[in-house]
């Protein structure tokens, strides 16, 4: 059997390249692309068996520009992958942290490190990608100068790891799909997560959701988004407890389908368990 | 009567900075801060009458540390506004757009405008900030180099606006929550926000939702997130029509906080109309 390949966004030792490794191990090759519709392409065309999208983030909230490619493309959700985000700091090795007076990363791991780099007198420099930061430092070391990236962007490009845990809130988690062309195979407890539109009417949305209260069906998301260029209109995405093949799931879909305008079933896949 | 100081995040000729002059024309003094809690910190300990929050953006989404902020914070929504947001191609004056061969911005701008550089065969280059790489380009301009950000912040630095528009997809707008320490006057149409906390329990938000379709109240937004370190438990950010002294939002709003465990008004204030 062939290698599994997995698609993801951005530079070898990124966040999305951990959560290949947290779910398949050293099972599967991790394959970089330059954006989130390289991913559908690469999973599309074969180049790939899987792609790792994230979804959203506890601190910043969803990532539209995934949902809205969710919507263009026809691709299954397989899986669901939580990844604990752990910034670390590190430089070139034999550097020591007492030493360090910058340190690069994105402007939003340098938001979620903000209150420990000021403890430890360090000036925050941005820069466009934290795994970037980590390849350009160990390609071109700079003394006094560190980099927030990743453990396994350490690892990539054999910078030595200053400190751990660098980010002033521990409650830092990033959710994935993971995509594919196919049904995953069921592995209960499952969840299912779809996209749907609604008229701006009064109790149009309440009407959708009666239809998951009214057989128990656990939300476990919900958003709203106006709709491109449809004033009033919105689209919701939706995640609840239970499996597409589940008769009163099914029924409940029926009933959606009734009260929206579109409606589209991303797919039924194992829950994921909340990292340690 | 003294003028109105508005209080927002970034440098000016921020998208926040266009938000305040058009919100308030030249009757508002703009204050730049670094974060979005010296906002709040500048209209709480007086140094502004008023912040200008942005909360949620079309293509990005909702704009969670806004909202941590609003929670764990007293002030008042007094209006919402809404901007367009327009990306403007801008170099130093005299350059001609055919001699541009590499632009400087946010990432999230250069994100959004993508294809159009892509066609003008333009690089984009990272830069932390909009209207800081402005700044930066007036004071050490740069031969074949642009930056994309707001017309105001080419006025502000006295840069020549090469090309206005430059955005690949038209539907993009920032949504700003106007904070003050005051309740502001009744202006309808009003909308009302609040933030609640429910049980992950079968039908909690839904009962909570009944409370508002019963009355025939419109939602106009609704978000969940899980909360810090609280599995199962979830906040909500909601939006409707309607005005918390009318007696049927009343009546909702008691209804809703039957049925969470935490529920905040964050205001009522005039609904924003789109801009053209």
């Amino acid at each position: 059997m062939s290698k599994t390949i997995v698609a993801f966004q951005g530079e070898p030792g990124a966040y999305s390249e951990q959560a290949i490794r947290q779910h398949y191990g050293t099972e599967a090759t991790a394959l970089p692309c330059r954006s989130f519709g390289e991913i559908f392409s690469a999973v599309q065309d074969g180049r790939s068996t899987l792609g790792m999208l994230p979804v959203e983030n506890s601190l910043a909230g969803t990532v539209i520009p995934a949902y809205d490619l969710l919507i263009d493309h026809d691709l299954r959700v397989q899986a669901e992958a939580i990844v604990r985000v752990e910034h670390c700091l590190m430089a070139s090795p034999g550097t020591k942290l007492d030493e360090i007076k910058r340190v690069k990363s994105h402007h939003q791991a340098l938001a979620q490190c903000e209150q420990t780099l000021h403890r430890m007198n360090i000036e925050p420099i941005n820069y466009y990608d934290t795994a970037g930061a980590a390849r350009d430092l160990a390609a071109n070391p700079e003394p006094e100068t560190a980099v927030i990236a990743s453990a396994l962007a350490a690892h990539t490009y054999n910078l030595e790891i200053l400190a751990r845990n660098v980010e002033d809130l521990d409650f830092n988690y990033t959710r994935f799909f993971v995509l594919g062309r196919s049904e995953p195979e069921r592995r209960d407890p499952s969840k299912t997560s779809i996209i749907f539109t609604t008229r701006h009417v009064p109790g149009a949305l309440y009407a959708v959701m009666r239809e998951l209260a009214e057989r128990d069906i656990n939300l476990t998301k919900i958003e709203s988004r106006p709709r491109r260029n449809r004033p009033w209109h919105y689209r919701f995405f939706v995640d609840f407890e239970g499996h597409e093949d589940d008769p009163s799931v099914q029924e409940a879909l029926l009933g959606i389908l009734k009260r929206s305008s579109f409606l589209k079933v991303l797919g039924s896949y194992p829950a994921a368990v909340m990292p340690e």
